[in-house]
């Protein structure tokens, strides 16, 4: 039998908390690298992440847990990057060691502000990992229903299916269900995309738009992710499927989305700056519409992209969002 | 000029309600007609309905109150019936003044139980009005928010767009946007299908399922709608459109549907009678359940409908909700 691979998770959130939760299922070592002494030391004593889905309980036999990113870059095979938009950049300028020949996995689910790439594209541009090496994890999943170990279901893509199926096989259990794709790109821009919708989806309840137009926007929105997925990756794909759709619905209706918080918080009238410092915290979103919108302005075959339109208008130009909404909403149909 | 076309609603519940609601934003005389005296006694005196959206306030000068069937459809133009199924059939049957070159627009958001025919195709059929003449209201649209004078999107489908431009632009104002189509039987057989995905939504809560799950029947049932449409009528359609997809996704994420909560006693225990009884109705997704079961099982080309198949197995074959969903979760992805 061949040595198994070893998976490691990078990040403490509440996504990665369940990734490591996951895995934990099938595996009989996890690593798990975090930037906090302060959470491993919590972790080692209370057996549990003091910050997120607290009520996961850990075996520690199960998890070899690390402060050092190189030491935990060096020692894994599958290295699974779970960290906000926010610090991604600062995190993996870190590493010096060669993960070349590693596999990622893309569970950021955002853009690198610092480069404007996609996690996959900004790992294979900086630290020479082949594309056939990286993959992509997406939902639709609420990290907190995995702790509750409610049915959820996971699309892991890769150019190479045997490596998206053993990822698979790492993370199913009675309560994981999961598929493989090859529309690594695809899924990867929908997982960034959904997040805008979702600023939108709470610009709208903010500004006192209700049930009836929230099913019109999310009617609009998988359309216009289709469009736009279409112009930067063109090929064969559903996108009613799961990692798409699903992942846009559970996000576009969820109250506890940060993303849809941010957005009802600006729809609200909350100048984006100061929506930022209430929720101590950037919504992996913000960060997205700059990108999405810049990458469509800059294609000489632009797609039609209202929503991303309307919500980079209000957060990066200061345009008032009741207006805007305004002109959006003879654009939808 | 022409005379003006006659508009009548047929129906005094929550639909027919925001219908004439809307009518009247427009029209100078609009037709209603309720079985219930009380109901319309109520009207006149309090100008508004007693049981349903109360808080609209009707110009009575605007309407033309009746109790009488035939004297209504003998007088309008454009007739929307807005009956729910468990009545339409009795209703119907009290018709004897001819109504073939009458536009009708089906408003009845199921089909009729006593012939397990869309009410286009049983109006059509009993009742000789050609097709052409036939229209379909879609949403999505809670009628709860035209109450409230929430921004709603409509769409009216005719294989004549210039009485379904006529009916549209009847309906629309500041808070009612409209477009039209030329997929009548495929927008009925939606509005249809998504009372039964609601029932799921419902029974799937029912049983414990979460947020996460919810998204993947969602994602899965607007595929089957659309594998299920397809069969019966092929043509070029895009199911993401508002009147499928918004559709699908404001009844099946709404709390209020009388279909969802209906599934989610079903889902919790509840006997199908019992669960009748307990509301006090029959939510229209029954009646749709059977209806669409059996006509995909008579299609020689059987689109494949685990979900329909799994909520029909429950309401109609007595089947354990518990197990039912249990295998159906491994026919989804």
């Amino acid at each position: 039998m061949n040595e198994p691979l070893k998976y490691a998770v990078f990040g403490a959130g509440s996504w990665a908390t369940a990734i490591v939760k996951m895995l934990s299922e099938n595996l009989n070592e996890i690593g798990w690298y975090m930037r906090s002494v302060y959470i491993k030391e919590h972790i080692l004593r209370e057996q549990h992440n003091p910050n997120y889905l607290s009520s996961v309980e850990f075996h520690l036999e199960q998890l070899k847990l690390s402060n050092d990113i190189n030491e935990m870059a060096a020692w894994a095979d599958v290295l699974f990057f779970v960290i906000p938009s926010a610090f991604i950049h600062s995190e993996l300028e870190k590493i010096t060691v060669d993960i070349s020949n590693k596999t990622i996995v893309s569970a950021v689910k955002g853009i690198v502000p610092e480069s404007g790439l996609l996690l996959g594209e900004h790992i294979n541009e900086r630290y020479n990992v082949p594309f056939e090496n990286i993959a992509v994890l997406a939902g639709p999943c609420h990290a907190e229903e995995v702790a509750l170990e409610r049915l959820s279901y996971l699309t892991i893509s890769s150019w190479d299916a045997k490596k998206a199926q053993h990822i698979a096989d790492s993370l199913s259990s009675d309560y994981i269900k999961t598929k493989i794709s090859d529309d690594v790109i695809g899924i990867e821009y929908g997982v960034m995309l959904k997040n805008i919708y979702a600023i939108a989806a709470g610009i709208a309840h903010g500004l006192g738009y209700g049930d009836n137009f929230q099913s019109i926007l999310m009617s609009n929105a998988i359309r216009e992710m289709k469009r736009y997925i279409k112009r930067v990756h063109k090929m064969k794909r559903n996108i009613n499927n799961s990692a798409y759709l699903g992942d846009l619905l559970v996000t576009g209706y969820s109250t506890f989305s940060r993303n849809r918080m941010f957005g009802n918080m600006v729809g609200k009238g909350y100048t984006v700056k100061s929506a930022q410092m209430e929720m101590s915290m950037v919504a992996e979103g913000y960060y997205a519409t700059k990108s999405a919108y810049l990458i469509n302005e800059n294609n000489n075959n632009k797609a039609n992209t209202p929503i991303i339109d309307a919500v980079y208008s209000i957060l990066y130009e200061n345009k008032d969002p009741k207006k805007v909404f305004k002109k959006l909403t003879d654009k939808l149909d």
